[in-house]
Parts: structure tokens; C-alpha cells; sequence
């Protein structure tokens, strides 16, 4: 945790918090601070800043923190890569949610493939909003407030014939993940030209053949990451990561 | 498993072997394959080819496949970074392992460092070669046969002081993460001319400043990915994608 995170309305008025859960405890056992200290501390959604430890009352899990939080910076800026993810078991994707959430991305979009499992879209895991803690991991992790949405859509073609043109024109550039193709990030035109961009990686299995001629359709431009075949989890991150590097800020 | 890996030893005078494992389930279950199809595989540390299956007998767990493998290309090229990494718990390690096998290292120098905790040296995923089934799924994975070497180091000192100087000739650049400088990949000269790269990347939380020292008297670079401070297990699959793009190959 490199930053302590509130939600708006745990800061009362006199900008003081109270905390008795995970976070309490990581102050005192991980942290090891003591009253008077003063950390790093955001609002979701809100701005960065620091909060200092008022009292500490109890201790181990049923410890009490209360905290007076300051905001110093205005609200991070909005990443600018949005992700298209065939839907991958539950165990993986909440390790990429924190993953991503830690590279930054602004919207999340889980959707159905033919190599999804069916059974996926069951899972307790994207019900009732239950992948939000792993959002907040990876916002902890790289010192950011902002929420990336989640959005889940459990039809392909209308995700791709329908919505994707709703949307297309805020983007710089649209990406498909494609493992058959020669053309990586870096021979790709106009990334230093920065602007929006939206990145499809395909479900453990990767698109089939069907999928990748919609997204052309649509004017997505397939990428690969070279020669070697790499896991969903692991292309996600590394196609992120050179985005990072190339496309200007 | 995108690439069918023998042991050599697997492999009779006669280019068959005979498989009753994990490798015969999934040829019969995953791939589905019959008596005359021929699949892609290799030989650890070997060539690649195609495997044609010559019989199956039984089924399930027991199911039992002859095939016979035929060499078409040479041994793969040997990929051009190695990674120094401060030991992480065994449960990210096996992650890690596979993901950065399959994005293609030919070193890995597990080490041991102030934030390193002492227990992981007693894991048994670091004895006895017990960490080789996961390199070999990231072989498997990436379709490379070109295991990488793993060694482990319990003393920081010793590896950074005697055992560094004594392979740093071999590299054309060597690099620690270290978040809290400014310089990225992109900003660093010479990439474009290729050779090989040693990267350091810290353990959970970190090198301290001691160790970034350290590095740098051994004229390691200080490189970051941004503001944003991203797990080890982020971090090292992010700065390996990061060079794979850079670094002309």
C-alpha cells in the first residue's frame, strides 16, 4: 500500500476518518506508525494528499486509526488507454484488474468471445460491483485515485457492430491483440502524436478468425508482441507496458 | 501449450518417444488429436520440429501416445536479456517464472536482499530444480525450447561485488529498476545497437538505497516505469516487454 485510500464519504466534514479494518491494521503492523505520523493519502476519485494519525486506540485487528486528511494535489489525470478483455477466469482476472488498475486504464471492458468460458460470466467475481477491491489494490499499489469503470457485456457482436462505434471516435487508435501478425507497437504510426488509445487482448485461447475480421471492421489495427505466444495475463501487461513508453503523454 | 516438449532423453534412436503424462492428456483432450496428426513440438534445449502421432492407446489419465518427432529448425536463438531478481514468495515466483521465461530470458539470478524475508530461501520451489516445470510452461507457452539457467544467490554482497564483475563484460547495458528516478527505458542511449542487458529488479518493496549503491558502483543505469510504482511481478514482465520493443535485436 503506497497510499492510503478513503472513500469520499468516510471523510467527514472536519476531514477526519476512522478506520477498523484492513487498511487500520497495515498503518500499525506494516507502516508502523504512530500517533503524530504523517502518510500518504487519496480519495477515491478524489484528490491526492496526507493524512496524519490523530489517535490510535486498541491494537491487532480491532485497532482504531482515526486520521485528519489533508488534499494537496488536484485529482490525477485520466489514463489515457482503455481495455477490451476477453472475459479470462476468475483467479486471473483479479490479479490483471490489480495489474491494470496499477498501469493505468480508464475503462475496463469484459466481454464474451468464443474461447470464453460460458461459466465465466457466473462467477461472484464480476457480480454486484465484488471486483472493486482488486480495482483499489492496483490504485494503492501505483499511488493513484482514480477508479477505472468496469463494464461487462455478455454478447460479442453487439459489443463490437454496436457499442465499439458509440465510442470509437474519442480514440487515437484502436489495437487488437493478434499473436498471427508481424507489426508490433513500435512500427506502428503516430503513438508520439499521443491521443486515447483502445487495446482488445483476446480470452485465454486468444480471437478466433471471426472476431479479429470485426475489430478490422471497425478500424482496430492488429499488433503482435513478436514470435513468442504469450499467456492473456502476461500480453495484457506487456502491451500496456510499451504503450506506456511510446504513445506521448 | 503451444509448442510439445520432449526431454532429450525422451527421444529414441528412432525419433519416437512415448508419452504418459500431462502431454498425452493434452494432446488427447485439449488438441483433441488422432492417430496421423502432427503437431508442433521440440526438444529441450534442442531444435524445433513437428511430433506425428503414431498411436494412442487408452484414455483419460492413463492414455498413452507414441509419436515421432522430426527436427525442421535449428536450435532457437538464445534471447539477449537476463534478469537479476530479489527472491519474491514462492506463489509469485512460480508466476513469474513461466511469464518471464515465455517473453524470453536466458538467466535468472534469484538474490537475496535487505527486504527479501529470509524464509523464501527455504522453499522448496528453490531446491532441487523443483522451479523447472514452470520454466517449461513458459517454454511451452512462447514455443521456445531454450530452458533458462536459474541460479540462486543467498548473499547480496558476494554476487553484487564478486560475482558481477565477473560476467558484466558480456552485457551492453545493465540496468536496475528503481522507481524513484526520472529516466525510462525510452531516454536511455544505445538501444537501438542491440547486444545484451542485464536488468536488476528489486524484491516485494523494493531495493533499499544501500543496494541501488551498490548497483550503481558496479555501473548499473537507474531506470523507472514512471510515476506510477508497480509490484515486482508488474514491474519485471513491464520492463522485459519495455526492451523487447527498444532493444534491437
Amino acid at each position: 500500500m503506497n497510499l492510503l485510500l478513503f472513500e469520499s464519504k468516510e471523510i467527514k466534514n472536519d476531514n477526519m476518518a476512522c478506520l477498523q479494518d484492513r487498511r487500520s491494521e497495515h498503518i500499525i503492523k506494516v507502516l508502523g506508525c504512530r500517533t503524530g505520523d504523517i502518510i500518504r493519502a487519496g480519495i477515491i476519485n478524489g484528490p491526492v494528499g496526507t493524512a496524519e494519525i490523530l489517535a490510535i486506540r486498541g491494537s491487532g485487528k480491532k485497532a482504531e486509526v482515526t486520521l485528519c486528511f489533508s488534499a494537496h494535489d488536484i485529482l490525477p489525470k485520466q489514463p489515457a488507454t482503455d481495455l477490451v478483455l476477453g472475459l479470462v477466469r476468475p483467479i486471473m482476472l483479479k490479479r490483471l484488474l490489480a495489474q491494470v488498475t496499477s498501469l493505468g486504464v480508464s475503462r475496463i471492458f469484459l466481454i464474451n468471445a468464443n474461447r470464453v468460458e460460458k461459466s465465466f460470466f457466473d462467477a461472484g467475481l464480476i457480480k454486484d460491483d465484488n471486483y472493486r477491491p482488486y480495482l483499489v489494490q492496483g490504485l494503492e499499489q501505483a499511488k493513484d485515485t482514480r477508479l477505472p469503470q468496469v463494464s461487462i457485456h455478455r454478447r460479442f457482436r453487439p459489443f463490437v457492430e454496436d457499442f465499439i462505434p458509440a465510442i470509437k471516435e474519442t480514440y487515437s487508435r484502436l489495437l487488437v491483440a493478434h499473436p498471427e501478425v508481424n507489426k508490433n507497437l513500435k512500427q506502428l504510426k503516430g503513438l508520439d502524436q499521443g491521443g486515447r488509445t483502445l487495446l482488445a487482448v483476446g480470452p485465454e485461447g486468444g480471437w478466433v478468425d471471426f472476431e479479429i475480421d470485426k475489430f478490422i471492421e471497425q478500424s482496430f489495427i492488429p499488433v503482435s508482441l513478436g514470435k513468442r505466444i504469450l499467456r492473456t495475463d502476461t500480453a495484457v501487461v506487456a502491451l500496456l507496458a510499451q504503450l506506456m513508453i511510446l504513445v506521448r503523454e
